[in-house]
């Protein structure tokens, strides 16, 4: 009745999911091992140890949350807001509206500050708002892959530390793409995806933390766990972290080597991480990065060819994912069908107020190959023709292929 | 520097995590899809269809949680108890403790019945419990891997709806392993696990919900995701679901028509569910149930026929986990390093005031093997021999033998 897996092949151009690289794929398929054998604890230990240099961090706690990369942002704001904390959120996308939406629904007041989408903050902007509200926490969006920009962030970290605030960073998009510098740029706490440019599937958010958000955690009251005794207290208490799941106090006990009972570990995900991060330090950081910037020149330079558009601010652009303008009189969803019908290829719309606007193509991780980069630009180009638009025919991939050749 | 996933097969005899089914680590290999591809929605609706069968319901609501078994407990009570909600746990063992914990941190009044580890409530005394009380919600484990006692539920549920309590039943240990009847049972909500009897690895939480836990999301306030316009207002408020990622009303709109995007669905792990799913249907519920029956009645006899002494009421036994008691003067942990160095299996060993005392045999899923139940059988007692045990040599695996001959 219910019939084998049996799915087409696509070539994933979105901000995500992208496709996954075949060797995690493959370590997926390693019959697992129970949560305390020891080969097992090795391998959350070395995961740790991996994640470190993803993040470039000498933190001491570094590991994924088991949830989809919300479940990251989450159990770090989670950990660290009481009721009452102010918390900062500068919004110039999508994203930030989510910040903002955690933030208080864990009983932050939560000041905000917006820019036009397509736009990234002055750092100096930001810089004056934190001396000014003097928050517990700033946090932000490193990538909003909704408009395709990148907020530079690295000394608005060092003002978020002169006021003593915690810098947290939602890097979900960038981890693995391009360089987020956990130390260098001063944040507190950063939360990646897998499903981005790391081409691992959704399902684990990797986490890092430094010493002063362990702080905050030690600081605030512990619920012990499944004691009889907490039984008999039926009053809310305000220092409890109002989460068993995202309770980051405990997780740092399941991590660390108490190793105590929280959630059983997701082993095949875990499995699947080791294998996308061992991946990355093979390739190196810094060959990654040059190969997202390289995917990203030959992406634009076709569509620009093409006679298309290119959406938001150039010097602040998200390397891994492009916005285009659609075209005028060019329904972008029945291109988008057409190109997933006919060609197999997935390329993503917007949200909000960019809704029908524009198409993000996204170059990340395994995705970010020549072959789906000329792929893309080729079908894209004979579906707009298909469809009436005026395009430059012949000269995106082109374009591409001369960035290829380095010409 | 890092190498290939290196790891030994092991015979998992636990309360899981368990061996997970070969068909469903290839099902994790499917190079994957975008989460709103046509085919991957019809996935997911495929996938709420076999839950609605696992779970023996007409809800409509039968979904994965993208995390793990404690992940999809939490979705539930998060989604349901406002601060001040009285919520009673009947505890029989540590996963009760869970459900109280859960509770308290977001804000319920619980109260609690306890009951000796080991032995179940006679259910007249949870019965008169809640017409005393009369909670909003009452919450109770099904099956207790702590102490391998199982809880009969059924005029539980009526007693609930007889004073319009919601019936909220931890599954996570019973679902696909013993039958759980949701609507014959009068539940409410049920979360179960997929790392225990549906040989699935952990990370997802499939739960079902009624009609009357939907009126309760939607009398709730909800918080519209994002919106400027909240950004305004600092206030706390009460109705507002506390958590965004266990947001059950959200999720209705992430799994439902609107298909609003919430989290990225976690992919792979959607597929192994799905297999796990079709695996357990292609069996049959019944039949599965049947097996589960088997090789418990099979580790029992050899455990027996050895000479060791099974723990807890017989009549309320988990069927799918058999606890034994460790024989006075072995150390049960040095034991259990043995079995995993020597023989490459894992048992487990148990929480509170039954650590040291008792070692926990699980049969599930696909671990519920007769090649494993003869394994484990004859390592144990060779094990115990070497310790210096009194134990009856040669009898377990025999007694077995009898059992799987049907002698």
């Amino acid at each position: 009745m219910y019939k084998d897996l049996d799915t087409s092949l696509r070539t994933i151009m979105t901000p995500g999911p992208v496709e996954v690289d075949p060797r995690v794929l493959r370590a997926m398929c390693t019959p697992i091992l129970g949560q305390f054998d020891p080969q097992f604890t090795g391998i959350m230990n070395e995961t740790m140890e991996m994640l470190r240099k993803l993040f470039q961090t000498e933190n001491h706690w570094a590991f994924p949350i088991d949830g989809t990369s919300r479940a990251g942002i989450e159990a770090v704001l989670a950990s660290i807001i009481e009721p009452g904390d102010v918390v900062l959120v500068p919004i110039y996308g999508r994203f930030g509206h989510l910040l903002v939406e955690i933030s208080q629904r864990y009983g932050a007041k939560v000041v905000t500050l917006e820019t036009e989408w397509g736009t990234v903050f002055p750092p100096q902007t930001v810089i004056e708002k934190i001396r000014e509200v003097r928050p517990k926490i700033v946090a932000m969006v490193h990538g909003e892959t909704s408009t395709a920009c990148m907020q530079p962030l690295k000394e608005i970290g060092a003002a978020s530390r002169e006021v003593g605030a915690l810098f947290v960073v939602d890097a979900v998009a960038t981890i693995g793409g391009t360089p987020v510098k956990v130390d260098e740029w001063m944040i507190d706490a950063a939360i990646g995806g897998t499903q981005k440019c790391l081409s691992v599937p959704s399902g684990m958010a990797p986490i890092t933390f430094n010493s002063r958000v362990e702080e905050v955690l030690l600081r605030r009251k512990r619920v012990e766990r499944g004691l009889a005794e907490r039984v008999t207290s039926a009053e809310w208490d305000d220092g409890v972290i109002r989460t068993n799941y995202f309770d980051l106090s405990q997780l740092m006990d399941y991590w660390g080597p108490a190793r105590l009972n929280h959630h059983t570990e997701a082993t095949s995900m875990l499995y699947a991480l080791r294998e996308g991060l061992r991946l990355v330090l093979e390739e190196g950081l810094e060959a990654r990065f040059k190969r997202h910037l390289r995917h990203e020149a030959a992406l634009m330079a076709g569509l620009e060819a093409m006679g298309l558009s290119l959406y938001g601010e150039r010097v602040n652009k998200l390397t891994p994912v492009t916005a285009v303008s659609i075209p005028a009189g060019i329904d972008g969803e029945a291109v988008r069908a057409m190109l997933l019908n006919d060609f197999d290829i997935e390329i993503a719309s917007s949200f909000g107020p960019l809704k029908g606007k524009i198409w993000r193509i996204g170059t990340m991780g395994y995705s970010g190959r020549q072959k789906n980069v000329l792929h893309v630009l080729g079908a894209l180009e004979a579906v707009l023709l298909r469809f009436g638009a005026k395009v430059n025919a012949g000269k995106a991939v082109q374009a591409a292929l001369d960035v290829y050749h380095d010409k």
